[in-house]
């Protein structure tokens, strides 16, 4: 078995293409743009807590970095570097190479370079830290809401809590669907061209990932712009057929682990989202706005009545 | 119990100085000193692996910290913002509480600013990422060193090492000698005076920190710079008084988890070098020298002989 600094140049050193020195030395050096602000996030996922013992271990590699730039998609950022420590068990040099290889295909498809890292024994735990960058005071920030703003959320939120839900025999889903789900909960596409374009464009003023859940994610941005919510279900996007409704339903507002991205615009920028969404090729689905100055949620069913809420979503410790 | 949000706000908000936008987001936001590159370090430490199960939260809060400004100080780089992503087998606030306060005590002693992180349950893991900046070309590389370069050790590298030896009953310490020596364990004080200034003077080719013991580091020098590396025994810091000089020795030279920097300087700067060493207030030990092309590390013991090496230092999964 290769030792700790031979496990880290055979599968972690890969030429970087936007470091100054990548890994190997105390500390990777970059070179931020001239001007730019940084974005950055730190997200580590626990064996037991974030993933099953013996999850697939190149999903495990994609899902890790996926889930950092996730973060820096609802700032608006570009990503560019990330570092990664990890703790394991035991070197077993196939798992090593096959999360490496997850990691990296992500990073590749997302042009993000690995610069640093630390490696250790110990309770399986990856630690991603995730650099991007953005223009000085364009970043997608929760407390930019403005009151009167449409509230948007990206493709299908809910997918990844039904695929759990089945994992763990409290719902059977048809083939098809399952297969969907298991993706969005394995291999998530962090919506990173989405967040570029909403900032770019100029088209949103708040945007956070719904990785807690869309109603708790909805919480921090009413909490942090002192805006009240409202969401109808009528608006939200259409449950995945053939799965139990109500679980879907409570899945897709309280579900938590996606990436998708939620985010408030001005209504006269709704003609521009829905051709973004054409370009994207990513359905952006309208389902509520933000109105007056007391902080508070309020969802409505189908025949516009108000609903209690009781899906908190997702809080460790609580 | 509060949940994680509320402990967040409550042990790991405080004011930024240096921060565009703090904890609280998707992402931290930073704005980069115009010009500067930055210099970006991660390193995890576990329990049962980095340190013993019931250690004081207070001391570990501190070092989890120095550890990284170690790898900021052996580049040179001026500390200036981290992030804390940890998981915790349960949220016992007194813990959380000591921690943090170890955490900002060394953050405030450093001037770093706490800008974002990530709680979550699973087995005791922190992982600090720390990010310093440093001018363009000027970082104190590994790979820099130049034959005819004297190798320089600060400090007394091997107390970490030593107190740990006693905890685990390898030896017995006098009481002053083990205080000073867990002290060095528990709350290493990273160089990072003395890189700043070796950085700024123009003082060192190459640094590096002893965290995986002397030789080891002094090995990844000579690789990385393709020199060969003499060190003379009679020229290393004094043994602390009272131990087993065997034993201490070994500490010295392969110990591990020493925060001390060790690096390579012309030889016109011997003068300039002692000067600093009484301005920091810091012993700075001329160890040894490097020498023509050979990749190769020899020691010489009291006597001028060459010494077989078998002290590897420290490496995970070897």
């Amino acid at each position: 078995m290769p030792g700790e600094f031979e496990l880290i140049r055979r599968y972690f050193t890969r030429p970087t293409h936007q470091a100054v020195l990548g890994p190997g030395d105390d500390c990777a050096l970059l070179q931020p743009t001239p001007g730019m602000q940084l974005a950055i996030t730190t997200d580590m996922l626990v064996e037991g807590t974030h993933f099953l013992p013996g999850s697939d271990p190149a999903q495990l590699g994609w899902k890790s970095l996926a889930v950092n730039l996730s973060d820096l998609a609802a700032m608006g950022a570009q990503p560019r570097w990330i570092l990664l420590a990890g703790s394991l068990p035991e070197a077993q040099e196939a798992w090593i190479a096959a999360f490496a290889r997850g990691l990296f295909d992500c990073a590749t498809r997302y042009q993000v370079d690995l610069v640093g890292g630390d490696t250790t024994r110990g309770p399986l735990n990856l630690c991603l830290t995730a650099i991007g960058e953005v223009p000085p005071g364009a970043a997608l920030r929760r407390d930019r809401a403005v009151s009167g703003d449409d509230l948007w959320i990206s493709g299908l939120p809910g997918l990844a809590a039904l695929a759990l839900a089945e994992r763990q025999g409290r719902t059977r889903l048809p083939k098809a669907i399952a297969e969907r789900c298991a993706e969005a909960l394995h291999r998530p596409l962090p919506r990173v061209e989405l967040g570029l374009e909403l900032r770019r464009q100029g088209l949103a003023n708040a945007a956070i990932d719904v990785s807690d859940g869309l109603l708790a994610d909805l919480g921090h941005i009413v909490e942090r712009s002192a805006l009240a919510a409202e969401v109808f279900v009528a608006q939200l996007p259409p449950l995945p057929g053939g799965a139990d409704p109500v679980l879907a339903r409570r899945c897709q507002l309280a579900g938590g682990d996606d990436y998708e991205l939620l985010f408030s615009a001005p209504p006269d920028r709704r003609e521009k989202i829905i051709e973004l969404a054409a370009q994207l090729k990513l359905p952006l689905w309208r389902c509520g706005r933000l109105v007056g100055s007391e902080t508070r949620l309020t969802l409505f069913d189908e025949n516009g009545e108000p609903l209690t809420i009781n899906e908190k979503g997702f809080d460790h410790f609580a």
